[in-house]
């Protein structure tokens, strides 16, 4: 697992990559809740997305050896960016199997940090597969999205920031899809701030984790449909582990709310968020009633959209 | 005029009733220009706009009897909401005449602020007209939108900020429309860093104060159709005055390229501006060549968009 010294090392070791995020407050918002909301915005991080954090502290700690193969991941988001500007840092190659679907301003965004993309179909069997022969072939060290020590304690790093500079959270909001996010903020707050609940909030769209929750053993996910694209997985054996063990709750948001919290952050904080982000959001609104006078840490997960593809609209 | 004491006192006394907002980098952004971009975030600011600050200014002047009256404008956009609040701020009563066909938002954030809304039909004949017979019948003081002196002082502290956190611009770039952002910018710099250039940013399609500065002599706007609705506006005499003394030149700018712009610090900074902030960014990339190496300060002046008529998409 994780001890309080990996995720303070990680810390130490990925600082000169990434950005230390500003925690940003919202008056209307919070009166909406009840709760003074302290908003991590991981949207302003590097690529966009906290992701970076887990990809840096990863390839970071590759030896001469690995780093002399390269590394690879499947990725449709955030993780395919990452793990290429991660590459990139310590001046290795990456190698990244996207779905021939995927959005091209993303697959530009990979090639622009310098990372080869390897087309699949957008299948996780195929996925798995193409990825798996970019290993065999080209002996590429294979950087998880989320199921890893490294990554998480990486992930980890955000709430570690938000417990620093806002101590005395009664609880923390984050998202969850593979877990990654989730079980780094909860061991975050387990070693850094044990008064502190921590609360994931997923789409009932994609309602996994909660239902690996209820049944104690990791449900695979049926439906990947929400438009929190970033949130479409099941949990990892490594995540969900940490995820019955610290986190004390899931909280399942509908599409509606979902769409509803983006734009409320979007028109009142004028700071661009992706859905997934938006799904904390809608988890602070509708636990309203249970949050009244608590401080609330919301992590802001990335900011990440596609602007011609938005939900808006008449 | 407005003298550096004026400029000084107006700071001081809207301080405690507006945000110092933050000013925010973007390497990417700067690397496209070849320069260094500072970007003074007035969309952050209350009511989501440099508005507030003229208003503020305002009616925190109002003499006893004159509070008691109220105030009174014509907006359709953030002067509205600004007068709003800062009427509430001082205890005043604010009604704003606002065309018939404003959008819906707009009007609840005005009724929000406690604020009576006065229909009018969409011409500025029928503008001045509804709003002369409110200050006839109640008595209310008429704060214009930026040609006042008052007004035209507070919009200049925001420059004054930028100038005061970012020691040595060699140039300051601001939106234009009927100028009390652009002519508060241009004395803040003439007092504050005399060596540094102010060039007003204006869209082809309403290029009024372009054409104003070519010919000495203040042009009507014919059309008014540009996206940034915030500078669909012909200059006033007080405003005029001042951008022909101490502002270096206007730069116009194509529509698409506002929209590129606007999206551009979107995707880029992931904060939400509205089209007459972008403009000052399109003027940027446009006069790139003119900026190489150089620090330059850009005020994003607003952002209060509609997320249901955003001009991107498919």
């Amino acid at each position: 697992m994780i001890s309080e010294q990996d995720l303070s090392t990680a810390h130490e070791r990925i600082a000169p990559f990434v950005h230390r995020t500003p925690i940003l407050v919202c008056r209307s918002i919070s009166e909406q809740v009840g709760a003074a909301l302290l908003f991590k915005c991981e949207n302003f991080q590097k690529i966009g997305a906290f992701k970076i954090r887990g990809a840096v502290n990863a390839v970071q700690q590759l030896t001469d050896d690995e780093r002399a193969r390269g590394v690879a991941t499947h990725s449709s988001g955030n993780h395919a960016q990452a793990l290429a500007l991660a590459a990139r840092q310590v001046g290795t190659h990456a190698t990244i199997v996207m779905p021939r679907n995927s959005a091209a301003i993303k697959k530009e965004a990979v090639r622009g940090y310098g990372a080869t993309i390897i087309d699949c179909e957008a299948t996780f069997t195929d996925r798995e597969a193409t990825l798996q022969r970019v290993v065999d072939e080209t002996g590429a060290v294979f950087v998880p999205p989320f199921n890893d020590w490294r990554v998480i304690a990486g992930q980890g790093t955000a709430a570690k920031e938000l417990i620093e500079d806002e101590p005395g959270l009664d609880i923390i909001l984050a998202p969850v899809g593979g877990g990654g996010l989730l079980s780094g903020t909860a061991l975050a707050a387990h070693f850094l701030s044990p008064g502190t609940h921590v609360v994931g909030v997923e789409p009932e769209e994609a309602d996994d984790a909660y239902r690996s929750l209820q049944s104690g053993e990791i449900q695979p996910l049926e439906k990947t449909d929400t438009i929190a694209d970033g949130l479409r997985t099941s949990l990892g054996d490594k995540t969900f582990a940490v995820i019955r063990e610290h986190v004390d709750e899931i909280i399942t948001v509908s599409e509606p709310a979902i769409v509803d919290a983006m734009r409320l952050v979007w028109e009142r904080m004028k700071i661009v968020i992706e859905p997934s982000a938006a799904v904390a959001v809608a988890g602070a609104i509708k636990a309203a009633d249970r949050l009244k006078g608590q401080r609330v840490g919301v992590i802001l997960s990335g900011g990440n959209v596609d602007l011609d593809q938005l939900p808006f609209g008449a």
